[in-house]
Parts: C-alpha cells; structure tokens; sequence
C-alpha cells in the first residue's frame, strides 16, 4: 500500500500519459502522505468499450482509486483526493467530468510485502532501519 | 458510486443479458437506495476458464458485487442484496448456484465525481442544485 | 468468501504453480480459520508489463489478497497472512521481495451464495444443515 489503479477505456490513455501519471502520483502521495518510495504502487487497467454502464447506459467512466493505510487525518486526505484529480487533469487534459476519484484505508497490520509485515502511518522511518531495510534506498 | 461489478466466465452473459442487467440494476438501486442516476457504474468482466478455482478445482463462479456510500439502513441494504440476486436470476435464467452477491459500504468523504466531491446519503438534492448542477439531468 | 485474488505479470506462474496454490490456499484457509470449502475462491489475474509502476518505475509485483469474513481474532489473521506468504514462496519458488500480501475482511450480513445468506462466522455448521445444504457436500 498504497495501492493506486487507473482504470479507463482503451485508447484513452497513452503510455506517456500513463509513465508521468504514475511518477506524479508517486511524488504527491509521499508529499502529501508520506511513507516509502517502494510501497507506491500504480496499476493501470482498461475496459472494451461496451463493458462499463452509468444510470443503464454505455460510457467511458475513468476511475483512479487509491487503498492507503489507515491513520491519516480528514484534512490530509481530503487533500489527497484533490491532488489526485488536478494532477490527472493535467497531465492528460481530459475534463474531470468523467472521472471518479476515491481513496479507501485498509490496515496494514494483516498484510506483508518483501517478507515482513507492514508498518503502520508513522512507524516508517524506524522499520526502514530494521525490518524493511531493503527498502531504505528503493 | 455506486460501483456495480459482475464478472463470470467469457461467453456466460450475452450483449442482450448485460444491457437489460445494467438497466435494471440502475432502477433497482433508485428505487431501493435512491441516489443519482449518473452515478451508477455497472462494469462487466470476464475471466478465462482456468482462471478461477473454488476449493481447490477449477470452477465457473458468478460474482455481483456493489461499493455503495454508507448511510443506509440494515432493512434496505438487505432488500438491496435479495433484489440483485433476483433481478440476476431473471434476466439470465441462470440457476444461483453459482452465485455470490454482496455489497460493502465507502465513505463519500473522499471521494470526487466530475469535479466535485460527492454527497453523503440523504443531501442529494442540496447537491443537484449547487455544486452537482452537472448531474441534475443526467 | 473468501475471495482469495494472486495477481502478477503474465508468465510469471505457471498453470502448475497456479494449480498448486489454488489448492493449497484452500487448505491454509480451512485450517486456520475454518470456513466452508465450497466458499473458498481463489482467482488469478495478470497484467501485462508495463500495466504496474512502483515508486514511479515499471515494475512486476505479485499481490496476494483475501476478503474474509469478519470475526476472527489478531492471532488468526496474522497466522493466516504469513501462512498465504510461506505456501506462495514455497509452491512457486519466487522470493518474497517483489510479493505484497493482505488480508481485509468484510461483513457477511449483505452477502448471498447459492441463492442464501452467507453465514457469520461459527455459524457454519448449523447453516450447513439448513439454508446452506447445499454446500455440506461441496
């Protein structure tokens, strides 16, 4: 975590909106968030057209969900989802009047990445040091 | 939100079962949950054969799931679930042995649809004049 | 539930790895939190390279997540999360540096399978007797 994914119709997204959105992305969830480089994952995946319905009929909705840790307070997060938006406008230039964007939290104290358990918002700089060294310079 | 999806096996539901599927999701939810027509996503995937297993064998579940805002009460949420398996079993003359329906609920807090962010349950129609002019027609 | 999702770059498991883990996950997931056979769903999802950036970079991680019924306990949830960890390294023979693993949990109470409501935890064996008959075989 965090787990972002984009999820757009195909054709609607080209890879070099694609590599600067996740780079972008990237930069505003550690700017606004904080956490590990190597936690930050972007996943993009696209739909046929004819797959996706709104209020009973065909569309091309975009959706860019986030799963974060819990822990981050209102305004960090109402902060967050706001980046998220701007930046997506921006680097593609398509209006925000399709696009959906939401975050979730999930508690990490159940999930694990590269072998050890994950730390919780804030216990990051100590774990870097001891578990999740392999992560200090990802 | 809602975000409807249901995903079985390619060539299970026809073009005709998801169109009709689509619609009568979008009016059940109104109907049951109230809400905005524009913001119902019914999305539709398919996996391979091969790609699922139930108990360790290989099999062809069918899964319709729905992220709606919290805010409704148990009675309604329920009727909600009865409603989808029945619609699902009507329009496709599918058997529900295969069937798994369920909902989960997400804040509205940080989420943004077309710009602004969305309302919470029960302030629609504050929303529809105001920052939600948008979706008042759509 | 459980919905059990393993989702990696294509080519990274084999349709022996795939079946090997499928059965495995579903032993793991009777043993240590009990359950029903015939409610265990493991999916496998690929993505092709290129569809996934970490930390802004194109990368290949593997997720390996559960939805589970609320209602077990802290030590449960954390034998089940290294357990899905031990048996996903030992069946596949990867290293657990690119592997994320997760657990979250969902309330049973708007779920439907087979056409009844899914049963809370430990009440399984009385459900297996009545609405959920139809499973006490599968």
């Amino acid at each position: 975590m965090p787990l972002y994914r984009i999820s757009s119709e195909e054709g609607v997204l080209s890879p070099a909106d694609r590599e600067e959105l996740a780079k972008r992305i990237s930069e505003l969830h550690l700017r606004l968030a904080g956490g590990v480089r190597g936690f930050v994952n972007v996943t993009f995946d696209t739909y046929r057209r004819g797959d996706v319905y709104i209020g009973g009929k065909i569309a091309s909705p975009i959706s860019l969900t986030g799963i974060i840790r819990t822990g981050r307070t209102h305004e960090v997060k109402l902060a967050m989802v706001k980046a998220l938006q701007d930046t997506f406008v921006e680097v593609t230039g398509l209006s925000p009047a399709n696009l959906t964007v939401g975050l979730t939290e999930a508690s990490p104290k159940y999930a694990m990445i590269g072998g050890v358990v994950v730390p919780e918002v804030g216990e990051e700089e100590a774990w870097l040091k001891t578990e999740g060294a392999a992560f200090a310079s990802a």
